[in-house]
């Protein structure tokens, strides 16, 4: 089993309407809301590759019933623990004349120290039954900043290997620890790092305590840095779509490669095709099924030789 | 006791963020909700007041579950008929920078057919005990369009006066069964009606059905057209801050006063001190108390003379 833990979990809702009318009076046309946060989107994608998976972190309030409901809706298993706090909404307003969108996120609630508590309770109780943990997003108010670093410590105690996908200083709590495989995208990386090259970024990741480094580079694919060497996984075409969720569609790619223990190109080939299927499909968590199959054949995976290795030095 | 009928309540929520960045994505500061609908806010400023009042109208999913928490927390009796859509929500993103605000209305659950016929059994129930009825607000999708004409006509029929506070279709269709009161603004007496002077729309609802009319003009005051005379109600002076819920505690202040037969020019007085304060407070169904004291001895109710009788022919 895989458990996905997202610790400031989101109720997405769309609103549609024909055009945004900045301070005036906007009458929403079609209003949908999904379970979402990047931990919830990855147990979707296990989910839908037939994968045993629960999602835990934290819930509260008329939007954490709703989170809850939707997740049992989906037929995927949940243990998460309540908060006192309102879990938080994004709200995406689509124009539906262009398709331009405006997102509006809520900070999420604030996290007490008994309701912390609680949490690491429930999430050392499932490690006992987990292959791997998933630890994605960013962390709400009131938590440690190295709350990561503290529940990648739980797993590893428990021979669990850990993934951790968030950034900042989320991140940087987290390395420490020793997660197996931390996967930021570009933007992240160089922001955590200071590095502009990503292999430059990877490496200094990986010092300061990451096992693997997967890069997610946007459409260019994939760029991996691992005790057994670097790659660097390209899609076979550029593909136009919804991005929302491909990062996590990667990072269930690699998560059951990990499990599994794959070769590494065909774990990156995994996920470059399943994340660029995400792209294809309307909702986050969900992929094109066929467009998967059909790229999983055509992914470029290259090792990267003497003038791409990852270290540090390169910063 | 004075009932409130919300056919389609609203949680008010308010996004407060620097500035709407629009096809951006925007970090909300601060979230705040709150019940709302017109008939709620109405119910609010009666308990305000020391009036006896309940909520009636519908609520679903977790929005409904939220909006009657809220009203429990002040302290609002609530007999709110369950339905199986999802409460609206109405969402004010405030940018802080120059105050200027976005709304975003969702459209609201569908009603069924048995829902209605729910709902029509409690309010029966309800009128038993009521010294008068309020009807605010738009009708959601799945009612009769003279959804508001079955609700008078029951009132009517239990010898309970209705006021009737709505407008296009949901008001014309109300008006044949004869409601007490009816409280149009400038621009919906005007869309319904085509009459562009406020005297002549007011005669044309009576004409069509209402008892008396007072149109709320704004800042300017009150129009009342009705069977002991017509006048206009001005306030002391113009105000400024947020007028949601002004035209709302108009019509507090007339069902008070309508009950307690008060003479029409110290109804007026009440209905426009009040508004104006209500303008004052910052949340809708709040009102500044020292601002309507002082304003209620100081408003002008002048009987409009033989240059201004309310007549439909004025049309």
């Amino acid at each position: 089993m895989i458990v996905t833990v997202t610790l400031n979990a989101a109720v997405d809702v769309t609103y549609r309407l024909d055009r945004l009318d900045r301070h005036g009076s906007n009458r929403v046309r079609e209003v949908a809301q999904r379970a979402g946060g990047k931990g919830v989107n990855v147990s979707r994608v296990l989910g839908a590759l037939g994968h045993e998976t629960v999602v835990t972190g934290l819930a509260g309030g008329a939007a954490g019933q709703a989170l809850r409901a939707d997740l049992a809706a989906a037929g995927l298993r949940e243990e998460l623990v309540p908060v006192a706090g309102e879990t938080r909404r994004t709200v995406a307003v689509v124009e539906e004349a262009d398709g331009d969108t405006t997102i509006l996120l809520e900070p999420g609630p604030a996290v007490s120290p008994a309701e912390w508590s609680a949490f690491l309770t429930r999430y050392e109780r499932l490690l006992a039954g987990a292959a791997a943990v998933v630890l994605s997003g960013s962390l709400p108010v009131g938590l440690p900043p190295d709350a990561y670093g503290v529940l990648v410590g739980l797993a590893r105690a428990q021979r669990v290997p850990a993934v951790l996908d968030a950034d900042g200083e989320a991140l940087r709590g987290g390395l420490p620890a020793g997660p197996a495989l931390v996967k930021p995208n570009a933007a992240e990386l160089a922001a955590v790092t200071g590095a502009a090259d990503p292999r430059a970024g990877a490496g200094w990741l990986r010092a300061a305590g990451a096992g693997s480094v997967v890069a997610s580079l946007g459409p260019d694919g994939l760029l991996a840095c691992t005790p057994q060497g670097s790659w660097r996984a390209r899609p076979p075409e550029r593909v136009a779509g919804n991005p929302t969720g491909a990062g996590d569609a990667a990072v269930a790619a690699l998560t059951v490669g990990l499990v599994a223990g794959t070769p590494w190109p065909d774990r990156l080939a995994d996920a470059v095709a399943l994340s660029a299927a995400t792209v294809l499909a309307p909702l986050a968590g969900s992929y094109d099924a066929d467009a998967y199959r059909s790229m999983r054949q055509r992914v470029r995976v290259e090792p990267l030789g003497a003038d791409g290795p990852c270290t540090a030095e390169q910063a």
